[in-house]
């Protein structure tokens, strides 16, 4: 058993995405050693339901506790939004999420109270990210606007073109018509398209990264619990898929600013068959018919 | 138990493209009970690993044969390009997918022997259409676009407009360019986007709808085994999905072009953790490490 300092941070997203919060927590917290899981078998969860989100990412939390990790970062606004009070209500370590270090991020930084949000259906749809701005900033007004189709533009490497600009117009045109002052990339696929969004909504709109401010909640939060690493980290991070390593090393570097170590995969269905008595993931199997 | 003729035919897709196919059943086969599968919660397939998809397609497979089915259909491109051979061996019904009656219209249908294909990066990745056409017509040129916007493009209801047809007109370029004049549409959601794509390609190219071919397949099998149901169906077909029933009944009556009954959710995981002893889940657990 390692020091507790010394334990490594977990984070997990659907994919990708959450790469982009790895980036940042790289560059802030140098000595942390990362195991990253990315469940690609069943991406993406922002088209899925409440349930079923909050099921995944009980199993991702699962997968990760097996390396004795010290703190969970739900890298991912999909499981952020939907699974957050369940994870950290089952779990006895710290679990961070994207929303409300994104919401505090905006309340700080508009000027005129008019906030905009874009997100996956499941982010939007569940008002997260309004919720945790509103009980900050009761007066504040929200728009949340469902961009279902920016993560498959970035997946396909469409970060630039006609195509992506008119995408984003149609989906930015609500929020700009509102008047709002600041916007928040309610999904960790969107820091890359960050320079054309900014050219779109002008210089005057502040886009706010939930990444960038996550990594800087942990930092806080390693802190005030003194779990800081004070040794200089000597291994790699670890990085784990539940499917296709190659392809999620070739676009995950893109993501990362840099060249991923290996990349594993986890057959995952076994898994969670042999975990399927865990305590963790008992009731969550809710079956709801519809008519 | 049944007379084997009234028993019904099970369908599955990784989600909604599958009703296409449903809906060419139900127009040329009146008679037949289907059972539908969509598999929600882990859509899309088109973006997965041959060796995910397979596991998933037997996971389908066999949720379907529970009721007691006389005949699957694969009505998913992706899960008939990487799957159908294994369902075929393991299977004592017949197996119908979709590839093989798209590149016999294609074959039947193209004069300058210049066949295109356009589905997600798996399907048109396996090369599962062009070894079809080549099976068929050895001196055809076959190309091959894998359009992974398509699918996001479509369940976002964006069939027409100026998003989609430059979209399209980027991934038809390299088609067109060569002088194809049979398109074969390699996906159970393109049906939708037709006649947008008739009138960028022009009417001297040739659409092929897999889906349409399948139907007759499926018909001319049944008529061959002496299967057929004679009888007038009284009852519904059925639909189970693996998550949101409500997104999959709202969204699937464009699919069906009609309204749909009772859409059911299964707990998938649930049933695959008492199914993992089924010899048809067996070796199918390869795991394979990346560098």
């Amino acid at each position: 058993m390692k020091n507790e300092n010394e334990q490594p941070i977990g984070v997990f997203d659907s994919g990708l995405g959450g790469l982009t919060v790895v980036k940042q927590l790289q560059r802030i917290l140098p000595n942390e050693h990362l195991v990253y899981f990315g469940d690609t078998a069943r991406i993406p969860y922002g088209t899925k339901s409440k349930w079923l989100i909050q099921r995944f990412a009980m199993e991702d939390a699962l997968f990760l506790l097996e390396f004795d990790i010290k703190l969970l970062v739900v890298a991912c606004n999909t499981a952020s939004s939907s699974a957050l009070p369940i994870l950290q209500n089952r779990l006895d370590i710290p679990v961070v999420g994207v929303v409300e270090p994104g919401a505090i991020a905006a309340v700080k930084e508009t000027k005129n109270k008019k906030i905009g949000v874009i997100g996956t259906s499941a982010t939007i749809g569940s008002g997260s990210y309004t919720q945790a701005i509103l009980n900050r900033m009761p007066e504040a007004e929200v728009l949340g606007q469902p961009c279902p189709l920016l993560v498959p533009l970035v997946e396909e490497g469409w970060l630039d073109g006609e195509v992506t600009v008119l995408t984003l117009k149609k989906y930015l045109k609500p929020l700009m018509e509102a008047g709002v002052d600041t916007i928040i990339l309610g999904c960790t696929h969107y820091p890359l398209l960050e320079p054309v969004i900014q050219r779109i909504v002008g210089p005057q709109v502040k886009l706010i990264d939930s990444g960038k401010e996550t990594a800087k909640a942990v930092q806080k939060i390693l802190k005030d619990l003194d779990l800081l690493n004070p040794k200089v980290k000597q291994s790699e991070d670890q990085y784990f898929v539940s499917d296709s390593p190659e392809a999620f090393s070739r676009i995950g570097s893109i993501f990362l600013g840099k060249q991923l170590p290996k990349v594993e995969r986890v057959d995952f269905d076994r898994f969670l068959i042999e975990k399927s008595s865990s305590p963790l993931l008992q009731n969550l199997n809710e079956v709801v018919h519809a008519e």
